[in-house]
């Protein structure tokens, strides 16, 4: 479909931008939606992010992305927020009704999505997450919220352990799971929550880049085949993670990719209404 | 060439902008040009005109097209402002350099490159001009500034006549131009006028809509074979005025067409610095 004078356009608000897949996810899906949109990407300064949010309102745009560095600073330029973001503490999607701005996270729904995509059903279940930064906060509140029973979340000791802390006690107070933090330096602890997990989620960002051979689970005992070993990387495609659940014979094993797509997924029918094609 | 992360973005800033055919004229020629960039239609509501200014900075937008009803309410809101844009009192374009906008006004550029076209040379001619609101004006300020030694303008006496003697004023002021101002119900006068102007050029907006049976001038013999009649209607293709002009034999008829498309040419170049394909 061709761009004319009643072209929408949705954009991703992040410093840098440059390297995002997102236009050319959400261009081939408004494309085959047949839906009169266009996805860019903005590379915004810091200073300049209430003008960009701003922006939303006076082009009348679907809505937005919001990457780093915003997902926390977009929070008190908007005029709502979904239940889950307000838990997050974070915003991924932001959607246009009319010049009111609602704030949405898509990331944990993209984890629970891509477990939905193999087949594993969170609950009842037990789960243990290695890392609650930017990736795992999302995770273990979607998943809170989606059914898991008891979720052990591992950190290190460094300074994002007070928000390991507070999203604990966050899923204590606000959803059925139940929660517990665990210092990452005890490994004994570490493996003890393991084995009795069916679900691994690992969301350090060990694994990739110039940490491309490191994982926090190295010896294939620690798992079990029964169980789910998920890794938020999604390049490589095969961690040494994953390696390691491989050599265990584990049932699930399952990399970043599908999150990725399914957070944009998601992402899209917010802004649109219908489903990503 | 498909958008991804880099692709740049230029947007008309006007209300209403749905029936704008910038959007076609522009990607087109982005893409004929090699160009990593697109042009979306804006339709922004009057209180958001200074948010959608400052999205051009916030988005590191190439620049805009601005039209109606913001040509002049834009200026304060802009860094600079371009020596033909500061005489006309209008801007149709903005070139974002780092931050910085600059306004200018192409309206008139597109007129003169359109004579041009026809190989018509307005150095040291007479030109006579009825209507001088929002299409006159750059006419008539780049005619003086592109070598129009004499130049006749008819106004009816409604409102805009207060700005049309200003124009006048400042063409005597500020250009080698001799102006004078003429009532345009002094048919006697704007007979005399045309009678000896080399260029005939009508911005009144007669000919179009609801006005395309009218003509300010409906009896060929006051024209003349050796002159140029231009007409700023461009639907119809050829106007009532332009009938009477061809009856007379004139030499040079042209519709704004050309005005319309070497105005966007001229826009183009300067968000791009290439010509238009």
């Amino acid at each position: 479909m061709e761009i004319d004078g009643h072209t929408k356009l949705v954009g991703l608000i992040a410093h840098p931008a440059g390297h995002s897949k997102s236009p050319a996810l959400h261009n081939t899906a408004f494309d085959a939606a047949k839906l009169n949109a266009r996805f860019l990407a903005f590379d915004v300064e810091p200073d300049q992010l209430a003008a960009a949010v701003q922006a939303i309102r006076a082009f009348k745009m679907l809505g937005a992305s919001v990457s780093m560095p915003f997902k926390q600073a977009v929070i008190p330029l908007l005029d709502h927020l979904d239940q889950t973001a307000k838990l997050v503490g974070a915003v991924n999607t932001i959607v246009n009704h009319d010049g009111s701005l609602t704030g949405y996270t898509t990331d944990g729904i993209g984890f629970v999505d891509s477990l939905a995509d193999n087949q594993v059903d969170l609950t009842g279940t037990t789960m243990t997450l290695a890392g609650i930064g930017g990736a795992g906060t999302p995770i273990a509140i979607q998943a809170a919220l989606t059914g898991v029973q008891t979720l052990n979340v591992f950190n290190i000791n460094d300074p994002s352990v007070a928000n390991a802390k507070h999203i604990v006690q966050v899923i204590n107070d606000q959803t059925t799971c139940h929660a517990t933090f665990y210092p990452l330096e005890d490994r004994d602890q570490f493996q003890a929550a393991i084995a009795e997990s069916d679900i691994y989620a690992d969301a350090t960002g060990l694994g990739m880049g110039k940490l491309i051979d490191q994982t926090l689970v190295d010896d294939p005992t620690w798992f079990h085949p029964n169980m789910t070993v998920f890794d938020t990387v999604y390049a490589p495609a095969t961690t040494k993670l994953m390696t390691v659940a491989q050599h265990a014979q584990v049932a699930h094993i399952i990399n970043g990719q599908g999150m990725l797509h399914n957070q944009g997924a998601a992402a899209f029918k917010l802004w649109t209404g219908v489903p990503m094609p």
